[in-house]
């Protein structure tokens, strides 16, 4: 059961038709304080009526008798404008999994700390969206409750596992719930661990950002569902706000999606490539870019490739870093390391201030057997190892430069090559696509969208 | 005097009306090849005539008696619509001084390696752009010829002493041209190393994109000229394409632009913040955000702090990423971290994985007396240490939330305050505004533009 306000503040709160998300003034005396109702939360007196005022701190007064209660503006105007969907358990929707793994959009206002905490019964999160219900029938593996800044590729497989699992036992998609920090190197993990995907793979979840933080979870899960039972992408990706001002989310291939904004609701973009599709909560699916279709024919189960190995690291160029970075790493037995170079994939190779020259380092780590790759800094675009002499200095001594793929994604991929593959190949298939995280060609649209 | 085509090249290209930059058409027999005409290169024979491909390939082709050549379009159609200024050089015009440092605007095609290498003769700079010395009195500080990419703080302390050295001896604004990678590191660094700034100094250079490359660094090098001849900011910034098809150029704060494509004219983008202004070639300034205006009454020398402490690292925080590499910081003797966590500023606090929790490691690092900054690599939006436990987590340790800061800019900013004064006041200073880097409040319209 989760958590209600008191019977008198629920009583107040009806007599002036106030719902949970309105925007309210609170007053007591002189003192006013203007913000978005809040749901009781786990702890706390259920006397206490909390707003989130507009600088994203919670707040909560006691019901005295001198508190006035004003109701300024309905809040949630997307969730109040859902299309009434029959709730249906027969069996006759499409099979869904849905897979919960944590993070913001399973998580709850912790009112006493002015912060949000995990959830304590995952289940909550359906019994607030029961129109998903309505769209798919679907089944819940209440998998792990994780941070998702705590996510690796231990969890990484076992999502995969899961997804698997679903599949398996005739799903027709998959539905990820996780905590938006670790969404997209999660997709871009699942990308490469799903083998033989003829559905769709979605991650969603929840920005909550400070002014309007709790529809974005709900509006995006729908969404998720929508596409996870409609739509034809075999493929894995993100489905989260596209705009901030309304209902419509993007669908961004997990490869190529990035978090771009702290706090936005629409801060998931797809980078070097479109997004895949754009779906309405009502099931309105506008398919975009390129994407790989299910095939009706196809019969074989879905596997799983888990292995990872995780030492691969990310180590980005600025002015005056230190390369003996590098050194570190290839003592602490790495196997790999993804360069953040600037512009077309420079590192200093040619400066007369040795303590800042790169070049003899990253030798040393090709020269130790470790696979080195040169992503860009500037994440739109595609590096280049042929067109300033400093860059060919590079790629002369074995650097391969890896096309449009960002950073994270090159990181991820090499990991999992190195954990299935031998060497040799993992370096062959590294500037290679294999899932559509190298696009052949970038249009000019891709910019900053 | 710069190398020019053989006399039987050029009357051939005047025969067809063909000029540097158009695009065309070479055939001889069945082969064709379609490119923009490249100008001659320093090195090769004068008898070749050298195109650039889609491709970003410059291909020389001998002049034989087989060879037709077809002009397809004209190129540099900006170029071409330039207005005509009238030449002059009695002093009437501002008092600009240009400092010289390499990059990309000072390069030329090497096509017998189908690279670009640094000019041999800056001053050619210049010569190709006659129009600035319409615009101003231009003095130029041939100062260093350094790849964007090696510069370091010791070529920024020299930079800045070249800026003042102008102002101090009546210019009433600077340009700098400089490579595109580093523009905005270098553009960072002086905004903090240069006091009492009385006028713009303003960065400019060229990204040369494969297809229409020569263009963008005259508009470029002409719109920062209007600028630092006629602008009333007082800041120093970053003037480069706004958009890819235009010639109006964008004037972006140096402490908060950053160069987002690895190839696009119109790389460079405010993040976290506005334009301070756009600029046309023919002079018309639009001011667009805040920015700190000349003061007519101020006198003064501008003055230059270059001290600069290089052990800051940025350090990126990313799944599976080990945080032993703080250790490894902490044992070089460095003084300061820069932090680029996941979302509102994370990074793993609460993990089971031993191998992955970075918590004990951070506060290693600050039990130590480093500084260890927050920052996003989202990029876009600000940090903050309060919305989730793990984010309090960080901050309870000492962890310094910058805010809105890029980490790039953070890093710069830790390097020059440890470099200037003691540990403490350094720490404090970290996350308050100097000179633009922190805003107080984003804006709903500065993502992704």
């Amino acid at each position: 059961m989760i958590p209600v306000y008191s019977e008198e503040i629920q009583r107040l709160l009806d007599s002036h038709g106030i719902k949970i998300g309105d925007l309210v003034r609170l007053k007591i005396g002189d003192a006013e304080l203007d913000g978005e109702l809040m749901p009781k939360a786990n702890i706390g007196s259920s006397g206490t009526i909390i707003i989130k005022m507009a600088d994203g701190y919670n707040i909560g007064m006691k019901l005295v008798k001198e508190l006035e209660i004003k109701k300024l503006s309905s809040g949630a105007a997307n969730i109040a404008s859902f299309p009434k969907i029959s709730l249906k358990h027969d069996g006759s929707a499409p099979k869904v999994g849905l897979i919960y793994t944590g993070g913001t959009i399973g998580s709850r206002v912790d009112y006493e700390t002015g912060g949000v905490s995990m959830l304590l019964k995952p289940e909550e999160l359906l019994y607030k969206v029961p129109e998903i219900q309505g769209i798919a029938n679907i089944s819940v593996d209440m998998l792990m409750s994780v941070a998702s800044e705590d996510l690796s590729y231990h969890e990484w497989g076992r999502i995969a596992e899961s997804v698997a699992k679903a599949f398996n036992n005739s799903s027709r998609g998959a539905i990820i719930t996780i905590g938006t920090d670790a969404m997209h190197y999660t997709a871009a993990a699942l990308s490469f661990m799903l083998q033989g995907l003829n559905g769709p793979v979605v991650l969603t979840g929840a920005q909550r950002s400070s002014d309007r933080g709790s529809s974005d979870g709900f509006i995006n899960l729908i969404c998720a569902t929508q596409l996870a039972s409609k739509s034809d992408i075999a493929e894995v990706g993100i489905c989260m706000h596209n705009e901030s001002s309304d209902g419509k989310c993007a669908y961004i291939r997990g490869v190529k999606a990035r978090k771009m904004h702290t706090s936005r609701r629409d801060a998931f973009r797809a980078i070097n490539d479109k997004p895949m599709a754009y779906v309405s909560i009502g099931g309105d699916i506008k398919y975009h870019g390129d994407y790989r279709k299910i095939d009706a024919q196809k019969s074989g189960n879905v596997s799983v490739m888990p292995n990872f190995d995780p030492r691969v690291a990310i180590v980005k160029i600025y002015p005056n870093s230190n390369p003996k970075v590098i050194d570190f790493y290839v003592n602490e037995g790495y196997r790999g390391i993804i360069l953040e170079g600037t512009g077309l994939g420079h590192a200093p190779v040619s400066t007369n201030h040795q303590e800042f020259l790169w070049l003899p380092h990253i030798k040393y780590a090709i020269d130790n057997g470790l696979i080195v790759g040169m992503t860009s800094q500037c994440l739109y675009g595609r590096v280049h190892p042929n067109v300033y002499k400093n860059l060919r200095l590079l790629s002369n001594i074995g650097v391969i430069y890896c096309e449009d793929m960002m950073a994270e994604v090159a990181q991820i991929k090499l990991g999992w090559l190195l954990g299935n593959y031998k060497r040799d190949e993992a370096m062959a298939m590294l500037n290679k696509n294999l899932v559509g995280e190298i696009q052949s060609r970038l249009e000019f649209d891709e910019f900053l969208v």
